[in-house]
C-alpha cells in the first residue's frame, strides 16, 4: 500500500529490460551514439514536429533548464503559487535561470488566469526596477492532482502570447494527465502554444529519465552549453535513451498512465462510497486527496500503507473537521488492486 | 577496438543485473530508502572511517558541488592546467562554486607543487582586488593517464594545509589509480589530508554512478542543500545505490580497475615493443598515449579503432614528428585481448 | 512643489560644502585613507557601540550585500510583500544573495508578526526541497511612509531569534523613522535585535552615501570581499566618508529629517483639514498617502508640482472613490513651506 | 610625492564646482533629469557617432556589465594575463557575467595576437565541454603603462571579428592613452571595431564617474534591466551627469591627461638621465615602471613619497639586479613639478 508518491516506485520491467540489454558492447559518449539519435527521432514522432529534445537526470533540471533557455537579466516567470518549481526545487530554478519565480493563485492547483493578466501588467518590460515578465510556466498534471483542460491551456498561452512570453509546461506526470484528457501529445502541447516541455519518465516507471523537449528548435540554441555547464550532460547519455526507447514502445507510457489512474479511479470510487471519508476536491490524474477520520489514517498506517498528510489550504479551512485529516494518495503503474482494497478496507474500519 | 574513453563502455554485467533486481518493489524517495543508507555504510567501510556521502548524477556534478561546499566570495580553487574541471566542463565548477579555477602547470598532469605554493602566495587572505585562495583540486587518476604517489599527494596537502585550503580529489578513475599504486582507500586519500573525494563508478563499470565523499562530515553540512538546488537530487536514488551495492561486492571494482589497466598494460607493452611507434610519455593508469604514425593512425581508422588524436601539448612541439600522430588509447572494464591485440596489428601493418 | 521623492532634491549645502572641500590633496584609495577610519568610528559613537561599517554606492547595494552575507544554498529571506528590496530592486537581492525573498502581508507596509511565524514554520532546515529560512529584513520607515514601534520591532526580532535567522533593516529612511519615534539609534537597531543595518544618507542629504553597519563584527568577516566582487569598493572612498562627516557633524541628519518629516505634518495637516481630500493612512515620517479629487490631481499637475499616483492596494479597492485617486507626497530636507502651501492650494481649488 | 595610484587624487577644482552648483534644486531621480539627458548626448558628440551611455559608480562595475552583456551560457572572454579584469577585480566579471575570463600573455601589458587567435581556437563555438570564445577585452592605456598603437588593435579587432567575438576596451585610463596618442575617440574606438568601453573619468579627477558606453545602441538592449540588477543605477545619477559634463567642458579631460602624461615624462626623462636607476620598460601614459637601487626606494619613503614596489615579471627574472627594485609611479591631474623633482632627488641622492 505505498502511495507516498509515484517516484516510490521502482521501474517498469518492459524499461527495465531494455536498460539491462544496452549494457553491452560499447556506443559514443555525451548523447553522441546512435540510440541516442534514433530516441530523439521517436519524439519527434510521438510529437508529430520537428523537436529539439536533450535527456537530463531530474525532474528539477528539466524545469530549471528549460526556464534558463528563455531568461533574461531582472526577469520574472509566473508559475502557481504551489507549483512544484517554486515550492519543492530548493530555489534550483531561480538559481539556474537568474530569475525569480513569482507564484499566481488559482483555485485547484491551477493559475487563474485572470489573476495572471493582472500579475504580469505589474512588470512591463520598461519598469526596470520591478523586473519584467519574460515566462509561464504551467503544471500538466497539476501538483493537485488536477489537469489543465485544452480551452483552459489556450487562455493561459493567449495572456502570455499577448506579452511574448514564453509558456513552459512542467510534465513530471505528462503521461497521467494526457490519458486522463484523451487528447495527443501534440494537442495538449505546441498546439496549444507550448514553448518548452518538461518531460517525465521517471514518475511514470523509468528509473531515471526526463527530457526538455522544445518545440521551436531554434529556441534552443543555447541548450548545449547550459546542459553542459549545469553538469547535467550524462557521459553514457543512452542508459536514458534506452529507457525512453521502451517507454514509447508500443505506447507502454500511455498503458503504465493509464493504469496508475485507474488505480486512483479506484480510490476514488471507493471513498466516495464510504462513510466517514470524503474526496478533498475532485481530481483526475493519478493523485487523489481525501478527508478521512484520523482514526482511519492511524488504522492505515498501522497495517503498513505509506502516504502523506497534506496541509489544509490556507483559503479553505473548514475543509477538514476536528476529528479529521487531509491526506495525498499517489498511484502508479505499479500499484495493485489489492493495495488499493486494502487501503480503502482502513477507510471502511 | 573501442579506445575513444572509457565512458563509451555499458554496464558490467553484475551492475546491470543488480539495478534489474531492484526494478521491483517500493522504497522511499530522495535518498531515503534503506538500500540508500546502506550503500552508505558500505562507503564507510570501504574508507575505514566515518563518511558523508551523497550520490550525484555526473562527475562534473560531483567536482562542482564538491568545491561549492568550500567555497567563499572571491574564493580561488587552484587546478592542473589541464584538468578535467578547468577545460572540460563548460565551466560548471565556477557556476556552481561562484568561484574561478586557476591552473598550474606540472609534467605529466600533475601539479607542481612548487609552482602551487607561489600561486597561492599572490592570493592572499587579505588582498581583496585579487580574490583568495580557497581550495586547491588534484585528479587521481590524472588526465594524462599517471598517477599521483602517495608522496606526492602528501606534498600538496602540505601546501594546501599550510594555508588552510581545503582538498578535493577528482576520483573519476579513482579505483584505477588506487589498483596501479596497490594502496587501500583510506591510504589514498584522508591519510594523505585529502577533505573530499569525487568518487566515480561511471567510468568503471556502472551506468550512472558518482559520489561525492566528505571525510569531515561536519563540512558536508550545507550539502544536501547544495545539492538540491543544483537539480541533482534523485528522486529514485536507489538506482544509484544498487550500482555502488554491486560495484563494491567482493571487490568487482577493483577487479574491473585491475582488468582495465592490465589492458592498458598490455597496449603499453605492444607499443614499446613495436618498430614505428612509442609511448608519448609513460602512464599508469587505463590511459596510453601513444605516437603513431599517421599511416598506421588510418589503418586503424579503417578498420573500425574508435580513438582521439591529442592535441600536442605546446611544451613538448618536438614530441611528434611530421608523419606522426598523437593519439590517446583509453581501456575499460569490457576491453579485451583481441581489441588490444587487433589495435597493436594496425601499428605492426 | 517637487513630492516625486525624497530623491529627486539634491545635496544639503553643507554636505555639498565638506565634499568640496576634499577635492584638495591625496589619500590613500579604496577605504584606506585616515578620513575613512575616521568616519567609521563616527558610525561607533552614533551607534554606541563597535560597528563594522562598509560604504556602498547605492541602496540596493546596500541591502543586498547585507543580506548576501548571511545567506546560506536554499536559503529564504522573509521581507514585507511591498518591501522595496523584493518591489524595486530588480530582483538585486536575489542576485547578489543567491537566495530567496519571500513576501509576508501587513497592514500599513509593516510585516504581521504571526503571518511572519507561520510562513516561517513552513521553511524548516530539514526541508530540503522547500528551501530553509535565514533572515528577515524591515524596512524603517516602510514603503507606506509608516514607522514600526520599538515594540513592534521586539516582536519580529524574537520571532527571527526563535529559529536564529538574521534580522536586518533597510534604512533607506533611517533617519526619518528616528526622529519620528524620538529615540536613539542604538534604540531602534541592536538594542532591538537588528543584526545589520542599510543606513541611507542619499534621500536626507547626500550625493551618495550609503552604509552597510553590522552590530556584530565578526559577522562582517567575508564582505570586503563580497563587497570588492560586486563592484562596491570606491577607489576615491573618502567621497562617500566625507559626505558622512557633515551629515554627523552637529547632528545635521537628525536635523534634515525632522525638517522633512515636519513638512509631511505640515502636509497632513493640511489634507486632514480640507474639504475634499483626506489621508489614505496615517503616516508618520515623510511620506504622505492621500487620497484627493482627480480635479485637484490635475490642477496640481497643471501648477508644476511632481508626484506620484499610486496603485490602490488590491485589499482596500474601497479606499479610493470614482472620481478620486491615491497619491504619495515625499518631502525632503530641500522642501519648504511655499510647496507645501502650494501644494494645499491645488487640493482647495 | 604621491606616485601610489592616480585614484590617491581627490577632484579637479572645475568639476567639483560643477557638482557643488548641482546641489541646488530638484531633478527626475535614476536617469531620468535633463542633465542626464545633455550629458548623453555630449558623449555622442565626444565619440562622433550615436551611442548608448549609462553611468555606474566604478571601473570594476563598468567592465563587469560591460562583459555580462555580451556574454552566452560557458562563454568566455580573453583578456591579457595582468589586466585588471583578471587580476584586481576580485572575480566581479566572472560574477556579473556568468562566464569565465581567459587571460593571454602578451609583452608590455598587451595581448599577443599570434596568441590570442590560437587560443580562441580551442574554444570553437560546438565544443560543449571547453566552453565557447565569446569577447576579448583590451585595457587602454594598459596595466604596464604602454599603449596600444591604431595598428594593433585593428590586428585585435579583426582576430575578434573573425570568430564574431565582441571587443571591449576596459579604458578606466581612456584619456591618457588618447592623448599619448593623439588621436580621436572615435579613431581609437569604434572606427576600430571597438564595441563597448568602459570609459573611466575618476582616475583623471572626477570623484566617482564611469560610464559604459555602447557604439551600438542596439547591444545595449539589455543594459538597463543588467545595470539596475548590479545594483548600479543611482538615485541621483546627475552627480556623476555633472561631473562628466565639466569633464567634457572645454576638453578638460584631455588637458588633465596631457598634464599626467606630461609629469610622466618628466619622470621618465629624469631617471633614463639618472646614473643608477632605469626605465623597467618604455611606457608612453601615466604610469612609470623603473629599477631603482633599494636605498633610493628607502630615501624616497623616508621623504614621504607614496608609491608601490612591484612584482618582477616572471618572464624577466634578470629585469632586477640583487641591490634593486622594481616600482610603479603613477601621475595624476594633481602632480606637480615639484613632486617629479623630489621623488628623482631621491634617486640622485
Amino acid at each position: 500500500m505505498y502511495f507516498a508518491s509515484d517516484n516510490w516506485a521502482g521501474a517498469h520491467r518492459s524499461i527495465a529490460e531494455r536498460l539491462f540489454r544496452e549494457s553491452d558492447g560499447f556506443a559514443a559518449a555525451y548523447g553522441a551514439s546512435a540510440l541516442d539519435r534514433h530516441v530523439e527521432r521517436r519524439f519527434a514522432e510521438v510529437f508529430e514536429r520537428e523537436v529539439t529534445v536533450l535527456f537530463v537526470g531530474t525532474g528539477t533540471a528539466a524545469n530549471s533548464l528549460s526556464l534558463a533557455s528563455v531568461q533574461r537579466p531582472g526577469g520574472i516567470t509566473f508559475c502557481h503559487s504551489e507549483a512544484h518549481v517554486i515550492a519543492d526545487e530548493c530555489g534550483a530554478p531561480d538559481f539556474f535561470s537568474g530569475a525569480r519565480l513569482l507564484g499566481v493563485p488559482g483555485a485547484e492547483g491551477k493559475i487563474d488566469p485572470e489573476k495572471l493578466r493582472v500579475k504580469i501588467t505589474a512588470f512591463p518590460q520598461t519598469a526596470v526596477q520591478h523586473g519584467r515578465a519574460t515566462a509561464v510556466t504551467i503544471t500538466q498534471a497539476t501538483e493537485a492532482g488536477t489537469v489543465y483542460t485544452l480551452a483552459e491551456i489556450d487562455k493561459i498561452a493567449a495572456i502570455a502570447q499577448k506579452d511574448k512570453l514564453s509558456l513552459h509546461m512542467d510534465g513530471a506526470r505528462f503521461a497521467n494527465a494526457l490519458v486522463s484528457l484523451g487528447v495527443s501529445p501534440a494537442e495538449m502541447t505546441w498546439k496549444r502554444g507550448i514553448d518548452m516541455l518538461s518531460f517525465g519518465g521517471t514518475k511514470n516507471g523509468c528509473w531515471c529519465a526526463e527530457a526538455i523537449v522544445f518545440f521551436n528548435p531554434a529556441q534552443a540554441n543555447e541548450m548545449p552549453f547550459i546542459r553542459k555547464r549545469a553538469a547535467q550532460l550524462f557521459s553514457k547519455s543512452r542508459f536514458i535513451a534506452a529507457q525512453f526507447e521502451a517507454y514509447f514502445e508500443n505506447d507502454l507510457w500511455l498503458d503504465l498512465a493509464r493504469h496508475a489512474n485507474g488505480m486512483s479511479d479506484r480510490l476514488r470510487a471507493g471513498i466516495i462510497a464510504s462513510n466517514a471519508s470524503r474526496l478533498a476536491w475532485p481530481t483526475s490524474a493519478n493523485e487523489v486527496f481525501a478527508v478521512i477520520p484520523k482514526r482511519a489514517a492511524k488504522t492505515a498506517v498501522e497495517r503498513g500503507a505509506k502516504f502523506y498528510e497534506w496541509p489544509v489550504p490556507p483559503a479553505t479551512p473548514e475543509l477538514v473537521g476536528p476529528s479529521e485529516t487531509l491526506i495525498r494518495l499517489v498511484t502508479s503503474f505499479a500499484t495493485d488492486d489489492a493495495d488499493v482494497d486494502g487501503f480503502l478496507d482502513c477507510l471502511a474500519s
